[in-house]
C-alpha cells in the first residue's frame, strides 16, 4: 500500500478500437501518443476526487462530468463494498479515501484513438496501485467503462480493454464482461488524425440496426481469420482479414479522402487498416517500420493536397497497457 | 503415380459444420462415423467415371447426379487444363483418364454430419492420390464443393474443408476460397442423430436474410472467442464461446427436444454444442471422454423417452481428414 500524499506517475496509451472487422469487440494499444497523469491519495477534506488539468483542453473538473472522475467514483464504490465485506486488503475507511489526479492530456480529445479511455483507464489503474492492487484488470475495465459512458453515452470497453491490458484485446462479451488478451506478432502502426470533428454519438447513430446475414458471415469469417492470423503470427492472413463490409462503408463517408487514402496506404505496402474507433483518425498496420513510414508519407501527401490539417504518428503495438512509475 | 487398375482404399470422416457460432465458416472432422471407398484408375472405354454403390442407400450412380461423381468431373476438368498448360506432372491424356469408385456409405445420408461431403472429398483426395498428388488441398476443396452443389444446391465448404484438412477448419472466404487449419486441444465429441428428416434446403430457407447488428456483434465476439480458445487450448473459453444467437434459435425449432437436450448435456458437463450443420444431428463437445459418455446417456434417455429412433456416437476430433491406404 502506498503512503498518503506519495505521488505516482501514470502513462496511459492511446488505443485503436474495432481493428477494422472487429466492431465493438477488438482493439489494441499503441506506444504513441499517450497521456501522462500524476496521482496521489490525500487526506479527505470534502470531495473524494480532485481533478487538476495540466493541459489546455479545459475538460470538466467536476468528477461526475470528467471521465477519469466517473471511473474513480465507480472504483471508490467498489472499494466501499470490499470494506463492508471485510476484505483484509481494504483497510481504508471510505470517508477517509480521497484522490488527487493531475491529467496531462497528450492524446487529443475527439481524435478517435481512445483519449477518454486513456484518462479513465489511467485513473483506475493508478488508484488500484495506490490501494495495493485490490482489484483485477477485469474490475478496472468495468470501473473505467463509466468514464466512457460520460464521454459517449455508451459503456463500451473496446478502448478501455486494450488500454488496461495492453496488446490486442478481444471483448468477447460486455455483460458479463470478458476480456481476452490476444498474442500478436510485432506490428507497426501508422495513424493519421485529420482534424475534423466526428462525434462518437453521430458515428453510432448513422449505423444501420440490421445487417444482411451474408455480410455478417463475411465479417465473422474475417474476424476469425484476424484472430487466427494474430495468434499464428501470419502477416498475410492478418492483411487479408482486415476488411470490414459492415461498418466502414457507412462511417467512411464522414471522413474526407478515406477511400483514396486506403488505396494509397495499401499500395505503399500496408497490411491493411481502416477507421480507428468511430474516427476521424485512420490507422494502417505494417509488418516493417520502413513500410509504416512510407504509409505516413502517403497520409501526409493526401491531406496536404486536400488542405486538411492533420497529425500523423508512426508507432507500434504497445504490449504493456497503462504503466505506473514512482515519482 | 499409381499403376492403372491398382485399387486404393479411402477413409472419409464425418464432419460437423458451423460449430455452433461459426455459421458457414467453421467445421471439424470426427473419427467416427466415416465412409469407406475403393478407387482405381482404369482404361477408359466410354465414361470417365463409374460409380458403384456397395451400400443400401441407392444413391444415384450417374456421375453428374452423384456427389462423388460431380466432384470428380471438376477434378478431371482441372486436370485437362493442366495437360493443356503442359504441366509436367499431368501426363495422362484426358481421353484416356477414367476412374472406378466403390462407395460404402457408413455415414447416413441426411444425418447432418457431412455424408455428402465425405463422398465428394473422399473421391477427389483418392483421385489426386492416383494422379501423383498434382493438386493442393485448396484445389481439392474447390472440386469437392461441386458435390455439395449436387447435394444441397449450394457450393459450400464447411463440411468439405474439415473432411479434407482434418481437425478444425475456418473457411475465411469462399470466393476466393481460403481455408485455414486451426489448432485445437483434444476434444471429445458426442453426436446424436434423431431420425427425422431436415432438408438442408429447408433449413436454409427458414433463416432470416437480415440480422440485428447487436446480435451479429455477440456472434462475432463468440467466434473470436472460440478461435482464441481453440488456439490457446482454453477449454473454459471454448465452452463460453459455444453460443449461437442467430441461427440456432430458428433452426432448433425443426429438431424435437432440442432445448431440453441442450440443458441436459450441459448439466452432464459438456463444454457446449448445438446443431450439426443444418441438422438433425446434434453434437456436444467435452474435455473428458467420461463426460462425452455421460452426455451420450442423456441423449439416449431423452430420445428414448420421446420415442424418437436415434443413433449416437462418442468420438473425438479427427486430425487427419481423408486417409488413403493401399489395397
Amino acid at each position: 500500500m502506498f503512503e498518503i500524499n506519495q505521488w505516482i506517475k501514470i502513462k496511459a496509451p492511446a488505443t485503436v478500437a474495432n481493428m477494422v472487422c472487429g466492431f465493438d469487440i477488438l482493439g489494441f494499444a499503441v506506444n504513441n501518443p499517450y497521456d501522462t497523469m500524476e496521482m496521489r491519495r490525500v487526506e479527505r477534506v470534502d470531495a473524494s476526487i480532485k481533478i487538476i488539468n495540466i493541459d489546455n483542453y479545459n475538460l470538466p473538473t467536476d468528477p461526475e462530468k470528467n471521465v477519469a472522475g466517473a471511473a474513480l467514483i465507480a472504483l471508490i464504490e467498489a472499494y466501499e463494498e470490499q470494506v463492508q465485506l471485510g476484505n483484509p486488503k481494504a483497510t481504508i475507511q471510505v470517508n477517509q479515501l480521497a484522490f488527487e489526479v493531475k491529467i496531462n492530456k497528450l492524446i487529443m480529445p475527439g481524435s478517435g484513438v481512445g483519449s477518454s479511455a486513456a484518462s479513465s483507464a489511467g485513473a483506475v489503474v493508478g488508484a488500484n496501485h495506490l490501494l495495493g492492487n485490490l482489484f483485477t484488470k477485469d474490475d478496472l475495465v468495468r470501473f473505467a467503462m463509466n468514464g466512457e459512458k460520460v464521454a459517449s453515452g455508451v459503456k463500451h470497453a473496446d478502448n478501455i480493454a486494450p488500454c488496461i491490458f495492453g496488446g490486442v484485446t478481444l471483448v468477447r462479451s460486455i455483460f458479463p464482461l470478458e476480456v481476452i488478451a490476444l498474442p500478436s506478432p510485432i506490428l507497426h502502426v501508422t495513424i493519421v488524425h485529420p482534424q475534423i470533428e466526428v462525434k462518437t454519438s453521430d458515428a453510432r447513430s448513422i449505423l444501420k440496426q440490421n445487417v444482411q446475414l451474408k455480410d455478417a458471415i463475411k465479417q465473422w469469417g474475417n474476424i476469425a481469420g484476424l484472430v487466427a492470423g494474430l495468434m499464428k503470427g501470419d502477416y498475410d492472413l492478418i492483411g487479408r482479414s482486415l476488411e470490414d463490409v459492415i461498418i466502414e462503408p457507412i462511417r467512411s463517408i464522414l471522413i474526407p479522402g478515406f477511400d483514396e487514402l486506403k488505396l494509397a496506404c495499401k499500395a505503399a505496402g500496408a497490411l491493411g487498416g481502416g477507421i480507428s474507433g468511430s474516427g476521424p483518425s485512420i490507422f494502417f498496420l505494417s509488418k516493417e517500420q520502413t513500410t509504416a513510414i512510407a504509409v505516413e508519407q502517403e497520409m501526409k501527401k493526401l491531406y496536404t493536397r486536400i488542405g486538411l490539417p492533420h497529425h500523423t504518428y508512426v508507432t507500434s503495438i504497445n504490449g504493456a497497457g497503462v504503466e505506473i512509475e514512482l515519482n
